[in-house]
């Protein structure tokens, strides 16, 4: 997978020996940025107050490379309890301004899921920390490290005095992990300003299918995020004093959430399968050669077995068949102990994955319809409520045009391989909106690797692939002045 | 109800008297214990520190009541992450000595449930705030008031300078909350010695029927609280990486926790009516007596529509028959927001209210055997295990002794009505502990309205009935010294 290229000529070969060079300076940055607790999954101003710094070190950051950069002011969100907490602003920068190159923007975030040490994590979660040249803290993979490797590769012609090969643009939020709140828009108000110069739009926010082959992606899963709440009273009771005489919103929950997929996976909401894409010939061949080691994917993943035995079958799962999870409740007792406590109120949490040619309001309304059915059937004195508070289209990009290629050649000079063809089950909501709004070809160019544990305790990168990564962008940028 | 019956007459008078011109004194002292954020059921050194320090406070309340006061030291507690962390030491206090008067030992904790402001409380929950009448703050009615309320009527004959018409003795402990840890090792250790001269024992840890009318409560149900883990890896995934192709923990745990109970209340674990006993004539004429409004008690509790329609029904399935409460989910995810992870592993929590003659170890069998079929039928990748954490029989009293009519008369005397005759939905092992261990008459003399939230946010004791419980209380000392 890796025999050696011929050596990259220049002035590629000063561009890696730089980066080479100076790889601890990139970690030491990326190790500052981590260190910023940009949580924006929970609402509160002391994680507002993170996201601002993160979005300002950013800026410096970019100003600094020579970048025009304008911070957006957003304005404020309101909660549901009726608070408001001011919006982190998205960066617009751009860097070279020649109508000979094509222009180029990088999108990126650099807010975080949250983290809590108590959850798992072996070490602080926002102290990068590096063992066996894999460099654990929140963010690292998802999505900064990918981020600073941009600006690594970048900054590197910087240094050396190359003039880039292509203009370069940033657009950068600290939203993401919260459903991009405000981004939509101000692609939208942008569209005919700073994105009309736009040419490609690259991603790098997943990752590859293993621990050490690159992969290209082009398309992803979408996603509807569901709470469905059941209510006796605002209160909690003691289950001594109340245990035996109510309908208790616990047990109408889980007999709501035990409804909705099976124990093979199998999604139980009537109709969910009627609007997927049937299986084609060329679909099942695509899948045959995708080059995955299945047993090192389930020990990597230290999943004990898998739903399912066949790499074509559980990859089909992961991209192309919708899924449904439930994430947690809300409002139950959650914490370590044995309170006797009879929840007054839960909210379930769940979502489903969407593919190709799935509809997020048909599957809204599929959903609701399954959930009143069974909790009418209870005939439970509480009350329920449903909502959809995310609803994200499937993405599939066309893998012909300009930068797909350069992409591939970019991997096969720093990687010495083909790239595997993927799709992400992952839904990024921001690859389709660059293809519907802004209509120009989007690329998802992901460098973590399978186990770099994004939304989970103990999140890393591997330096490799950050160092490695920050060489393919730099490559990607003058295969991309070659091919234009 | 509240008919005035004839004026108390001497000492009682004066004790009345002295009680209602301090009262503020008395609500200040439940105000600074209050304070103490004495927590049980977290298991971390912050909240040890407290419970250390409202033992302390306590202990040195009793000795200047002039008692001698013995604060046993329990050692350390080893947890489950094989940390360890000192237990709060039990208090044994005694006060008089009198071979001529009876002795009354009364129980009663200083450890509260856990609670955060955020969890729906209206006022900081550890700063005693008086609205209405109402003294919001936890612990107040569970059962610290209590506890003061007794001790209220000890220094009132003190500082009256009358002679204690009973021998008092106290025992306060720490850790109720959290299962008792200790207790019964520490009153089998002292059955021949601090418990030799005690005649009877009263515990006021429970709640009256109604919100005016007093009660006296001669039986409580017992529990039995499990664990059930299911376990797929300790790390969590995140639902787009890994949605689709798993035996997903939080499912495989819905459905345990689904097969549980039905919307009925009706519990479905096999075998589990069998040892109930059968309902009596005697028993059905009882519960008739009761005088329960039962729309006042359905408004008061905040609750639609309860399971069941008739007062009879309903004390029935609070106290004589077993119940099962689904508490929630350990390890899901559980804060406001989106998040879209697979949990790795989840516990879930639930407990089931025994009553007589139901056996704490055939129930954890009968679970065990159950969630071991249900979980088999999956056939799920995933481990799981169930632990039986805390197992407590129900209590029966004999209502037919001394310290029974005793208080009864002062009932009458403080309030000029009879009690309800109560059992308790709610276990309070300490009952049954005493019964079995001291075999001496154990009397449950509750001082708190229906509402008092007990466990609930916006717990609180009502100011009257702090005030003239601690007046019950001393009349009670009176009518045992007459009756003995």
């Amino acid at each position: 997978m890796f025999s050696s290229s011929s050596p990259p000529s220049w002035p590629l070969d000063k561009v890696f020996q730089y980066i080479d060079l100076h790889q601890d300076e990139f970690v030491q940055t990326l190790k500052e940025w981590v260190a910023v607790k940009s949580d924006s999954l929970q609402p509160v101003p002391r994680f507002r107050k993170e996201l601002f710094l993160m979005m300002a070190m950013a800026t410096d950051k970019l100003q600094r490379l020579g970048a025009e950069v304008d911070s957006v002011d957003l304005g404020s969100q309101q909660l549901p309890g009726g608070q408001s907490l001011p919006i982190p602003p998205i960066i617009l920068a751009h860097l070279g301004n020649d109508p000979k190159k094509p222009t180029v923007c990088f999108y990126g975030h650099l807010d975080v899921q949250s983290a809590h040490q108590d959850d798992g994590w072996l070490t602080d979660p926002y102290t990068l920390m590096e063992v066996d040249g894999k460099l654990y803290g929140r963010g690292a993979t998802d999505n900064k490290g990918p981020v600073l490797a941009w600006i690594n590769a970048v900054s590197t012609f910087r240094a050396l005095e190359q003039d880039l090969p292509v203009n370069i643009k940033f657009i950068l939020e600290g939203m993401e992990e919260a459903g991009s709140i405000a981004l939509e828009e101000l692609i939208r108000k942008e569209k005919d300003r700073f994105f009309s110069s736009v040419d490609y739009i690259v991603i790098s926010d997943n990752l590859w299918l293993s621990k050490r082959k690159p992969a290209l992606t082009y398309g992803t899963r979408g996603n509807s995020y569901f709470l469905v709440k059941v209510k006796c009273r605002d209160q909690d009771f003691h289950s001594g004093t109340f245990g035996g005489i109510l309908n208790e919103p616990v047990a109408d929950l889980v007999a709501l959430l035990g409804s909705l997929v099976d124990s093979s996976g199998h999604i139980l909401i009537p109709g969910i399968y009627d609007q997927v894409a049937p299986l084609t010939e060329e679909e099942k061949e695509m899948y045959e050669a995708i080059d995955l080691d299945l047993e090192q994917y389930r020990s990597s993943s230290q999943v004990e077995k898998f739903l399912f035995d066949t790499k074509e079958e559980i990859l089909m799962h992961l991209w192309r068949y919708p899924s449904l999870s439930i994430h947690g409740i809300e409002g139950a007792f959650d914490k370590p102990g044995t309170k006797t406590v009879i929840p007054g109120w839960v909210t379930g949490k769940f979502s489903i994955r969407l593919v190709p040619h799935m509809n997020v309001s048909m599957v809204e309304k599929q959903v609701k319809q399954h959930l009143e059915d069974v909790f009418s059937k209870r005939n439970s004195s509480n009350q329920m409520a449903i909502s959809m508070v995310l609803g994200v289209q499937p993405w599939i990009a066309n893998t012909n045009d300009t930068q797909y290629l350069a992409a591939k050649r970019a991997i096969r000079t720093v990687f010495g391989t083909e790239p595997d063809m993927i799709q992400d089950g992952s839904s990024i909501p921001i690859a389709k909106l660059f293809q519907d709004i802004i209509q120009k070809s989007v690329m998802m160019l992901p460098l973590g690797a399978v186990d770099d544990g994004e939304h989970s305790q103990n999140e890393k990168i591997n330096r490799w692939n950050y160092i490695e990564g920050s060489k393919l962008f730099a490559a990607f940028f003058l295969e991309m002045a070659k091919l234009h």
